[in-house]
């Protein structure tokens, strides 16, 4: 089994450069969480220089969460550049399913061959073309629904998917785990789980993308446990959660992973 | 007299989807306050998708905080999808009177038949068409000055009014509320006002207008006695702001309500 | 010596209204900041409004951190309003040598000849034309190598040039000083340093440039010492940190400035 807690070494000793185009209410809490994190985020979309940057950056993240057309074509550039230098980038698919230019927009970058793909399992069935609309960005499908959807889209498109939800679930469509850290406000916290999309991307800069996407998950979910401890609501959660972020040890991680391999 | 414990109860059962078309700086904060209070927010301001979220959603918020051309159209046709489906929809005209562009998208909105009107005295003087330019986004008037212009954009526009500040004023044009929670750090945390258009919507979408808007601002300005009490600056208000809206229950907000019939 | 203190009260007793056109990532944040410390921020930047909103405002921040061409012209014409009216505006380079269009665009902004120019090593030695490409948005230099750069600087563009880092220089060509106030967790929280461009902002709106840049870079690193001694991360340290500018009197100020005249 994969000693967890020297997954978190290998990013943080990375510290990599990661460019995320990403929506603008995840902007500064993704920022926040990958610095607290030990990686060097950088919020780059313009057109006229998102493909210049992405030649230097390690990993990509691309969250489709508030659209336009010069992002989309931000996006596609330099995604293509990622491809282009065999470097690492994770699609977050956010709330496709509830507009066409959303699930339009989602099918283009998929075709892109993303090497992640995270979102929760609304999201996950929608992309991999279930009949399934999103109530918006929450989530209104449970992850066991998508784990069959998720395998599929994996084996297809030869990349590693990530549903998330109470337990998550993690696959390259041979080998599949299961992850139970995490805790019930999470949700409650307006773009978290963009966050996330930041922190396997970090991970996924330094390490096979199984491997980091299952770490990346299990990470963070151990610090929302920690963070809920140490809160009385979604309020004190978020201060919280940055310091357990940046004060869980390899130790901690590996002690405390609840990772199934299925 | 209202139970207004009940108006939260009533909210946070509907769980409501809000499209929220905001400026970016209160993008994270509305979102945070709506998932804390209990509804689902979603900030949806593309022009390929503003009018189709439009359509599922069961209210929207339209913040001119921070404008561009694109954005006054989704504006625009989100307002009119909700207006066709008798659905409502809150408009929030920060800093109107500040620059002709601010003033002028401002009006074109009004005559678009908000449900609810919310500003601070000089915005909502500046709009009904007192002579009134504001200090950029902070009120320069007292409420008590902007009353009578309240109560008049109200009658014309067939509309609720909502005038914040250290006593909120609130009115149909015909019965008109006093109401007196709330903190004087407030004002010291950027956007919070923003966000209360983004409950308002959220009560909005789940009772009557006029109900709706008191009840909304009597929970936030709740929330904000119970954060300074709970603080030592502006920084740890917000966190425990936060708490406050996830926590306090019907029975607190029937309790602690300071609303006054006038 | 200048007394540090008195510099606070006047920025807070004139609580000057300053616009910012800056990134998304900042925005929330360096209002925030902004607030907390005494000052009416705006974050003024569509091409529809930004020179009519300059013709009101004290002072502008212009931070390149999210650019794009119509964002630009912004600045551009900002700028120039504050140029005409002899009102100080300053010039944050955000990752300037990262790519093309950015080191352009500080150039084409450096042209209009800012009050104040503030980045971290790295920025500056680009900015300066020494041959020096930053990480993204983070420094890469130390502050000393950048020295000689800043000063040079200052003396081309007959402006004040802080160069942020461990121990902040600031110069205005002839006259430098160094301060030591800060916190080795504060570049592990997003767009602080962002935020601190709108404080120089704040008190240039009140006081000569030197001067202003000195006291403000000496406040924030205050802040950031007594946010650091009640925080347990950069979760916790960020809330503690708009407490500690909200709080920190003029005799707090002036008792422990660690500036040195150089």
């Amino acid at each position: 089994m994969t000693n967890w807690g020297d997954c978190l070494t290998t990013m943080r000793t990375g510290a990599p450069l990661v460019q995320n185009i990403t929506n603008y209410v995840s902007m500064n809490i993704m920022a926040n969480t990958m610095l607290a994190a030990g990686a060097s985020p950088a919020m780059v979309h313009a057109n006229e220089e998102a493909a210049d940057f992405a030649a230097i950056a390690q990993a990509l993240t691309v969250n489709i969460g508030t659209l336009s057309e010069p992002w989309v074509q931000s996006m596609v550039e330099a995604a293509t550049v990622m491809n282009d230098n065999a470097k690492p980038w994770v699609l977050d698919p956010v709330a496709t399913g509830a507009t066409t230019f959303r699930s339009s927009t989602a099918a283009q970058l998929l075709a892109l061959k993303p090497t992640i793909i995270k979102g929760n399992a609304s999201e996950i069935m929608a992309l991999s073309g279930a009949t399934a609309a999103g109530k918006g960005v929450d989530a209104v499908h449970g992850v066991d629904a998508a784990e069959a959807h998720a395998t599929a889209l994996a084996q297809a498109n030869t990349a590693v998917v990530v549903v998330t939800g109470p337990v998550d679930f993690i696959t390259d469509g041979q080998t599949s785990y299961r992850v139970s850290n995490g805790d019930a406000l999470m949700p409650r916290i307006t773009a978290l789980g963009c966050s996330l999309g930041g922190i396997i991307s970090a991970f996924a800069a330094t390490q096979p993308p199984l491997q980091a996407a299952v770490a990346a998950v299990t990470y963070f979910g151990l610090a929302g446990e920690l963070a809920a401890e140490a809160s009385t609501g979604p309020g004190s959660f978020q201060p919280a959660f940055l310091d357990a972020l940046y004060n869980i040890t390899p130790e901690i991680m590996s002690e405390c992973a609840q990772v199934e391999l299925i």
